[in-house]
C-alpha cells in the first residue's frame, strides 16, 4: 500500500497535513483546558474526556509525523526531487489503530457524558457503546495488516457489525434521551450525530480502497489527507461542539 | 524563490529573527495564561483564543526554525562561510499557510469576542468574518506554490476579494458596535483595526514580490524578516492590546 | 533472552504496544490531574499517588520505547525486512525493575489511601505492605539478570515470599477494613483486589518462562505484549477504578 | 572574537556556566509561578513579567548552550583534549541581543510595576524607560557584529546615551516615587537600583574588551562567565528581590 | 578518575541508577506541586523550595544521564560487550557541583522555612547557614577538578570547616527552636537532622576515595550508585518528610 516514491509536492502535502492535525488537536486540548472552569461541574467530565481524546490524537500524530519524515528520503539538493522509501525505516500506519482503540470509545463516552443522564440510563448506553467501539477497531486491524484481499474483506464485514450497532444505538435509542435535553441544545446534539456519521464514515471507505484496486501514490496521498481531515472533524471540531453544548447547558441550568 | 546560497550574515539574520518570533509568541502566551484570572469571566474567551493563536504560532515557528536550520548548510570551519541548500532537505514555507489557515480566522474571533456583543450581533459578524478569512488563505495557497506568475496573479486577485470584504466589515460594520463600548477603550479598539490593516498588509505585499521580479537572496532575507515582524505585530502585540482592552473593560464593568 | 532477530511484524507489534502503554499511562495521569478537584480533599492523596504512578510508568515506557527502537535495526528498503540487534545498543529491560521498585509500593499506598482509614490502622497496613513490595522487587532482580536458571529459581522463590505475604494482607487483613466502607463501594473494592491479583500474577509467570525453556522470538514478543497489557491494567485501569471509588465516597460523604 | 581553540578545562567551564544559567532562570520562573497566589493581585503583574523574563532567558540559554556544544569539537578519546571550531557550525552570540531586546525593557517594566504607582505616573515612567532600553540594545548591535573597531566605538557611544538616560530616570526621577512606598521596602528598592547598575554595567564593559585589544581564549571564557553571572543577577536575583518587595507590600497593605 | 572501560553490567548499573534518580526527583516534585494546596499558606514556602530543589536535581540528572550515555560506547552487537570512552565526548561530573551550588543552600532554607520561626530568628539562621553551604561547595570544587592529591586534600579540609559549622548550627543552635514546635513533629524534625547528616556525609567520603588510592572501574561505579542513593535521600526523601511535617503542623494549627 505504501508508495515506492512520492513527488516533492506529494511529500510536502502529506507533511503539512500531518502537522496541521498536530496543531489542531494540541491546541483544541489547550483551549478546553483553559476554558474548563467556565463549565458547570456536572459537564466537566465530558470536556475532560474531550481533552484526553485530543491529547492522545496529538501524541499519535507527533509519532506519525516523525515516522513519515524518516520513512521517505530524497537525494536531491534543496530536497525538491523525488522522495523514495528510506533504508531501515518503515512508515508506521499502525499508530492509527492504536489511537482509535483508545479514542473511539472515548468519543462516545464524551457524547453520553455531556447529556448528563440519570446514572442508570448512562450506564446502559455506555455498556453498549464502549465495547462495540473497541470491538469494531479490534476486528478491523487483522484485515488492515493482511495483504490478502479476502481476509481484508471478511474482517471488514465483521467490523461493520458493531459499527452498525453503534449507529443504531445513536440514532434510535439515544433519541429518547435527547427529548429530555434543554430545548436550545436539542438541535445541535441531533446534528452532532450526523457530523459523527460523516466523519466516521471516512474510515471504512478508506479501508475499502485496496479492495477496489485503487492504488498508486496519488490515492495514498488522498487517503492521508482524508484521514487528517476526518480526524480533525471527528475529534477537534466534535470536541468544540460538545463544549458549546456544555456551555449552553451550563447557562440553562443556571437560569 | 528559495535562494541557492546565503552569506553567513544572511543566514544568522534569518536564524535570529525566527528564534525571536518563537520567544515572542511563546512568552506572550505564557503571560496571558498567568494573567487570565485578572480578567472578568465574560472577556476570558477572547484571551483564551489569543493564547491559542500565539501558541499555534510558536509551534509553527519551531518547525520553520528547524526546517531552516537543516535546509542550509556550510562546509566552512566555524560556520562563517557561505550557506548552500542541503541535500535532501527543503525549506518548508508551507507551514506559514497551515498556520494562517488556523490563526487568521481566530484573530478575528479574538477581536469580536473582546467586544462582548449581544449573542446575535456576534454570530452575524463571525459568520461573515471567519469564512472570509479561511477563503482568503485557501485561495492564496495555489498561487503561492505555483511557479507560474499568471497563476500567482489570478489567485492573488481572487484572494484579495475576501481580504477587502474583511476590511469592509471591520471598518464599516464594526463601527456601529464600537459606539456601545465603554468610552475608555473606544479609541484603542479603533486604532487596533489600523494596526491590523498595517500588519496584515505585509502578507499580500510579500506575495507580490515575485510578480515584480524582485528576487535574489537579499529580497528573500527581507521577506523572512518582514514576515517575522508582521507575525509578532499581528499576533503577540495584537494579543497584548486585546488583553489591555479586556482589562480596562473589566474595571469599567466593576465600577 | 533477547532475540537475535525479529520479523517486521514482530518488530511493529512490540513497537505499537510500547507506544500504546505510553499513551495510556500519560493520559490517565492527565485525566486524573484535571479531575482531581472533583474529589473531596480527604481522597485526593490516593489520586495524587495514582497520578505519580502513571506518570512514572509513562516516563519509563518512553525510555523502553526509545531503547527498543535503537536496539533493533534493519537494512531493508522501507524497513519491512528482518530486524537484527544493533551494534552498540542494548535493549534495556532493567528499566522495568527500576519502575517497579518505585511504583509497586505506591500502588499499595494508593489502595490504602482511598480507604481513608483511621491513622493508626493505615500506618499498620502500610508498614507491612510497602516494605514487602520493595523487598519482592529487589529479590527478583538478581534472578532476572542472572543467566543461570538455578539462581533465577532461588531468587524467584525468595521473591514469592513477600508476594504471598502481600496477598495475605490484602485478602485477609484488609477484609475487616472493607466492612467500614460505604456500602456502594464495598463490592468494587473487593473486586479490585482480584484485578490486582490477576494483573500482578502476570509478572511472576513471565519470570518463569526461561525456567520452562520457553524461548525464541515469539515467546519474547508475547512477553512484551503481556507486560504491556498487565502494566496498563495494574496502573491505568486500576487508577481509574480507585478514582471511581473516591468519587463515589465523595458523594456518600456529602450526603 | 570567537577563539579558534579551547582547552578541555575552558570548554567545561563555559559549558557548566551556561547550564547553571539555564537552571537558575528556569527554576526562578518555576518558583515565582508557584508563589504567585501569595502576592496581592495588584502586585501580580510585576511578578508575571518577572516570570516571563526568566522564562525567555532560560529559552535563550538553552539555545546558546546547544550552539556552544556543537560549535566546539574535539577528536580526543574521552573528550579531554583540545576543542576546536566545528565544521559547519557557528557559535551564535546573536541570541544574547535577541534576548536583551525582549528582556531589558521588561526588567524596567517589572520594577515600575511593583511600585504600583498612580496610572499616570506609571505611564510617564514607562514611556521614557521602555523605548530608551530598546534603543540602547538596537544601537549596540551593529557595533557588536562589526569587525571594525571604529564602528564598534561609534555605536557603543550612541548606545551609551539611552543607557545614561535610563540611569538618570532611575536615580533622579524615580526617587520621588520611592518616597510614597511603605517604609519597610524603601531601602530594598533603593538598593535594588544599585544591583541593577552593577549587573547592567557588565555588558558595556564586555563590549569594550575588543577595543582594549583584550583577546584570546582566556578573555573569551571570562566574558562568557561574566555574562552568565551578570544574567543571573540581573534577572533571577533581581526577580527574587522584586518578589520580596511585592510580598512585603502585600503584608503592609493587608494591615 | 573516569574509568577507561566499563563492563556491560557496570554500564547498565550506572545507567539505571541515573534514570532512577531522574524519576524519583521529577515525580517527587510533581507530587508536591499537586499536594501544595493541602498545606496551610504559612508552610507553602518550604514546599515550594522543596519543589524547586527536586526540579533542579531532575534537570541535572537528565544532563548527567545524557552525558554518561554518550561518553561510553561499545562496538559489540546487541551492546553487551565492553564499553570504552567515546571519541570527542567527556563524562561531565561538574554538573554535580553546579547542582550542589544551587540546591544545598536551598535544602537548608527548606528546613528553616518549615519551622515557621519568628522573622528575626529565621533571618539569623539563614544568614549563617546559606553562605556556609555555598562556601562549602565552592571550596570543594578546586580540589575535585585538581589531579593533585595535595591540592585535593587542602581544599577538602577547607571545605570541611563550613560543613562542620553547618552541623554545629543544626545540632546546637536549632535545638532551641525545636522546643517551640508542636509536640507531634518535634521527634520527626530532630530525626530529620540525622538523615541529613547521614546523606550529606556520603559526599565528603566519596571525595576522599582518590586520596585513599581507591580507584578502578568498580570503585567508580559504586561512587555513582552512592551519589544516586544519597541524592534521592538528601532531596526527595527529605522533601517528603518536610512535607509530612508541614501537613502535621497544618492540622495542629487548625485545631
Ligand atoms: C466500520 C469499519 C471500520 C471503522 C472504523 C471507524 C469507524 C473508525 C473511526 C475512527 C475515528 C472516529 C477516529 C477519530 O479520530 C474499520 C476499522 C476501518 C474497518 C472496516 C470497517
Ligand atoms: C490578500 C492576499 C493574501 C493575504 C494574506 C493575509 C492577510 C495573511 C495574514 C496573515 C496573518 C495575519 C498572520 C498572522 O500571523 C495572500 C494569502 C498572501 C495571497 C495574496 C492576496
Ligand atoms: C512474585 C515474583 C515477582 C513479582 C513481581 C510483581 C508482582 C510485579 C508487579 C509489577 C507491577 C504491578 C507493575 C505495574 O505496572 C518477580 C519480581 C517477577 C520475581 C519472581 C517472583
Ligand atoms: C551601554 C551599552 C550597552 C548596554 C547593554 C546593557 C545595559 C545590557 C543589559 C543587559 C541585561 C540587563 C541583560 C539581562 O540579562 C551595549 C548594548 C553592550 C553596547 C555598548 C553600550
Ligand atoms: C565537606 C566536604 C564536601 C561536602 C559536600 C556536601 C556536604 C555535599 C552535599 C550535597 C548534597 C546534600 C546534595 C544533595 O543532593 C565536599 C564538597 C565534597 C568537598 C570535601 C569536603
Ligand atoms: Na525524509
Ligand atoms: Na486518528
Ligand atoms: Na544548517
Ligand atoms: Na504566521
Ligand atoms: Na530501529
Ligand atoms: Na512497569
Ligand atoms: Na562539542
Ligand atoms: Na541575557
Ligand atoms: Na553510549
Ligand atoms: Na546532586
Amino acid at each position: 500500500m505504501i508508495p515506492d516514491a512520492l513527488s516533492h509536492g506529494q511529500f510536502v502535502t502529506v507533511y503539512n497535513f500531518l502537522s496541521l492535525v498536530i496543531a489542531a488537536q494540541l491546541f483544541t486540548a489547550v483551549f478546553l483546558v483553559i476554558s474548563l472552569p467556565r463549565i458547570l461541574p456536572r459537564y466537566r467530565n465530558a470536556i475532560t474526556v474531550a481533552i484526553v481524546v485530543c491529547g492522545i490524537a496529538a501524541y499519535h500524530y507527533f509519532r506519525i509525523f516523525d515516522s513519515f519524515r524518516s520513512a521517505f528520503v530524497t537525494k536531491s539538493v534543496g530536497g525538491t526531487g523525488t522522495y523514495t522509501q528510506a533504508v531501515g525505516e518503515s512508515f508506521n500506519e499502525g499508530y492509527r489503530y492504536v489511537d482509535w482503540l483508545l479514542t473511539v470509545p472515548l468519543l462516545l463516552v464524551e457524547l453520553v457524558a455531556v447529556l448528563a443522564l440519570a446514572r442508570k440510563v448512562q450506564s446502559q448506553l455506555l455498556f453498549r457503546l464502549v465495547p462495540a467501539a473497541a470491538l469494531m477497531i479490534a476486528l478491523g486491524y487483522p484485515g488492515e495488516i493482511s495483504g490478502d484481499n479476502t481476509v481484508r474483506g471478511i474482517f471488514g464485514i465483521l467490523s461493520t457489525i458493531p459499527f452498525l450497532y453503534i449507529l443504531y444505538i445513536l440514532f434510535s435509542q439515544l433519541s429518547k434521551s435527547l427529548k429530555n435535553q434543554p430545548i436550545e441544545v436539542r438541535g445541535t446534539l441531533s446534528r452532532l450525530r450526523f457530523l459523527l456519521l460523516l466523519s466516521w464514515g471516512v474510515y471504512p471507505i478508506a479501508y475499502l480502497l485496496p479492495l477496489l484496486n485503487i492504488a498508486g501514490s496519488d490515492a495514498w496521498v488522498y487517503k492521508q489527507v482524508g484521514y487528517s481531515i476526518a480526524d480533525i472533524v471527528a475529534k477537534a471540531v466534535y470536541a468544540l461542539i460538545i463544549f458549546r453544548v456544555a456551555k449552553m447547558k451550563s447557562y440553562a441550568d443556571d437560569r
